[in-house]
């Protein structure tokens, strides 16, 4: 196993005394140098106790010497990892999961006719900005095609009717199955994906061209404009059956006046929504984002 | 006359060519110096053409000079200025209204317990940043008069319950007339005016600790927590019979975490109140504000 | 001549009282709308009284008019406008210059081996975000060809040694002539440009990867990680021959932490550059930019 | 001991596999809940690998639990807690420092003549902001005696000259000594501070009312007027013996642009410069700051 290989464990658990310690010791005891901690206690609104979530990077060099391989029975699979990992989580009632970075997320970008979300996230994963392949990009319009083409990324092209969504969203899903994918990027997909969809695929990230949860779905940038609104804003979540109700992982603004014109709202709007997707999904493919309810917790 | 009296003039007509040549014009013409002037040409939402609004600052010491005492008919005052003013701006179909430097606003501040933004007008007022005279402190809590007394403030406890409303209302009025006050500023108090307060009161800033449109009504900072937003702001509007739905004069956000408690936003939020309620004051006192429709244009 | 083609002045005098009422007017005469317009008067820092800085659009489908015709001794060629204008401009002591709708700037873009900047105003340009026309892209690296060609913008590799720098600055100079060019963008071009080639050259807008006047020259972002700023920032500006002084045109921040590597900087560094650099290049080109000694005027 | 007395460790240490898990692990064997721990390892930036600096808040009612009892010797004071972590920091060659939130930290403010960030300090400190007793007010001019007195702080009014300079140190050295004091804030303190003063007292936090490293020395609002910058900033830092060049705590800036004088910079400048002050004095009074080399960590 090469010495540069990282593995990131996301923990959640009742919160207790010594989590941190349990956790970190863990690893310690291994000999796994642990590169980057943190944690979180989040306080249950309902009154019921709070919730601990902690993400742990460690590098996984350290499973090769003697002292992981004493504890670890003579095994340095990261399956021995697993199971040794997972025997400290159930004493804990933790729930948790890992990912190694040499398996990469493999993401599909599902859009419709605007590119500039498009292009962001293409060019940052080429800069190496977001640690993920690209699988696919998928449209309900074939209008972005060069644009996949001129990346060499695949580009599926499906229309979508009310009569046919239901078939559409199956391919879709197929797609995203025989491609791997396990993150689905709404980068301007202009489609609500059914419940069932949602359901079945990999998480999906939206990003809502306007300041959750004000100016909840269409044109927000117009009712910024109407309202007279000084600042217009981009929020990224996570997409649930709830219309822009998803836990939200990102929001930034820009300030706006009345001599702009809802095309300039739109245009300046445009620079928050790509950056603030570009940061969502940095932060998911990181596993920095937790989930907490209708809340995220970002690590 | 002082030499260094100024003059601001609002206008407000129907869009036509030659607006900016016409008023700016009478001034040239009368010799009377435009110290600044800005114009912005509002599309009607509903498509009946463009709404023209401009703000020109004059220095009056032009107004002793032979050539406006010529075009004056002899006489230097206000109103033979105001009076010329106004044929051109019949002419026009022009509404306007013209404040002088020399006479500055008389603000009302309204509180209930929180003292951080009635500090911190008061403050800027003696800083020279904002132009006005503070007539009186309101409250319907006795708590605050120790601030007001530490800076000379009349200071008037007034008490409000369901059934007092009415009268205590009618108090406030009254207070307002008897110390010529054109500005009330609520500052964090914690009552909503009746529709015939607002009807028969000088304008009302409210600041709404909270960015609308979003979590209107009660505890936006809870809210803010509750659904883990990562952007906490603040919007100061004027106040209308719709609770929270008054034209927009400014809003601004700070960044929040899931690692603070809606007591650490409250005190964030608490910094982001204040300095856009005193922005949103300073501009209405420099006559800075055109209200057209639910909207603000800001000159 | 088509209603819809617009000519922006730019106008510069000695500030006196009247000239927002003159220049208006002179349009205003001719029957010619003023879409918008803007003006400052800049105090002179050694005291030498203050000076007027004035942007006027006008739609230039009123000079078929009768009354333009009239006015302009029969003829409603831009030529005729700008004589009459040039005429009241001297009266008044200002230097102007006009541009109009239909004849675009013609941009050159030098780059080095970074992309991003490059595809930001190549996919702004394509957006409408940019009213200008994309001339070329010149580089003294061959990496960045491929994206040149997938936008079928001419690129021109002109590598640069010590010894060839005279020459291939002149053939810069050449191809920018040849090509019409009357703005250059510097998008992270990493080569100083001489004097000379500043002083035979149209305007040369840079993008300094830092905030300046902090943390000019090289690595700016690697002195800010080891000052541990909490800000990191980008500063687009005019190049002069004084490396990173020139007049400022736009600027912007991102915070940054101790938690950040100088990598990371590099990282969101890079958002903010793009987006400043961006910016600046649309103010000039949309003619809003004025220099004013080392200081620009944005109107 | 009362249940919610918290202390906060503050350790530091080269860096090495464990170290979360042994300092985590100290407390969760005495039974000792952690409330709050993050940690940051900084590279050394001349290669000498890097440093590790962990802030850990911990509530003391665990120490009378039997489980401590058992460990500590059967005692439960604050000094057996410190001489066990002292002994497991010696073996990490780690320095530490700890504090306890029953003994808050003891503040002074040293003044010349504007009140803003003297105001907002105490006005801070009163809402529970910060966590500490203001011990007094001192300045070398005795405008803001009667703010002093509004809140009933002592004030000392120590004018001071170049030859005056040094006895004046004495007797403010002299002061911070008799009122216990371990924090200075200079909230717009127009002196110079020498190296002696700075080398025996207490930790000293500086406002500077411009963005470091640019504009050092006066009057840099006035700086970025002349040189036409588009943002204007604040920086708070611990005074050292080079002027303006101490570790950066926290830094914001704010928008201006051409069309604001020199006296408007200042005006939206001091809103930055008391909302900076305030966050850097915060953080330290948490416990938040380290300082590696010239720069700063915040946990």
């Amino acid at each position: 196993m090469a010495t540069n290989v990282h593995a990131v464990f996301q923990v959640s658990a009742p919160d207790r005394p010594g989590l941190v310690a349990r956790f970190a010791g863990f690893f310690f005891e291994l000999g796994v140098n642990i590169v980057d901690a943190s944690h979180h206690a989040a306080e249950d609104l309902e009154g019921n106790g709070s919730r601990f979530y902690m993400r742990i990077v460690v590098d996984l060099g350290g499973l090769s010497q003697p002292q992981a391989l004493a504890k670890l029975d003579g095994s340095t699979s990261r399956r021995a990892l697993e199971e040794a990992f997972n025997t400290l989580a159930q004493t804990l009632e933790a729930t948790w999961q890992s990912s190694y970075s040499d398996i990469p997320d493999r993401v599909a970008i599902f859009v419709t006719r605007e590119s500039a979300c498009l292009y962001d996230l293409v060019l940052r994963q080429q800069q190496g900005e977001l640690p993920c392949e690209i699988a696919f990009v998928a449209a309900n319009h074939p209008d972005l095609e060069a644009v996949a083409n001129s990346f060499r990324l695949p580009f599926f092209c499906l229309p979508v009717t009310r009569e046919t969504k239901p078939a559409q969203e199956q391919q879709l899903l197929e797609l995203a199955r025989k491609h791997h994918v396990n993150l689905i990027v709404l980068a301007r997909y202009m489609q609500v994906l059914s419940e069932e969809f949602l359901q079945a695929a990999p998480p999906v990230i939206n990003i809502h061209h306007g300041f959750l949860p004000a100016f909840q779905g269409a044109k927000p940038y117009h009712q910024a404009f109407v309202r007279g609104v000084k600042l217009a804003g981009a929020t990224a979540h996570y997409a649930t059956r709830d219309l822009d109700q998803g836990p939200i992982i990102e929001q930034d603004v820009v300030r706006v006046s009345h001599a702009m014109s809802p095309e300039d709202i739109v245009r300046v709007g445009r620079d928050v929504e790509r950056v603030v997707l570009a940061r969502a999904v940095r932060a998911h493919l990181q596993r920095r984002v937790f989930i907490d309810g209708r809340r995220t917790i970002i690590l």
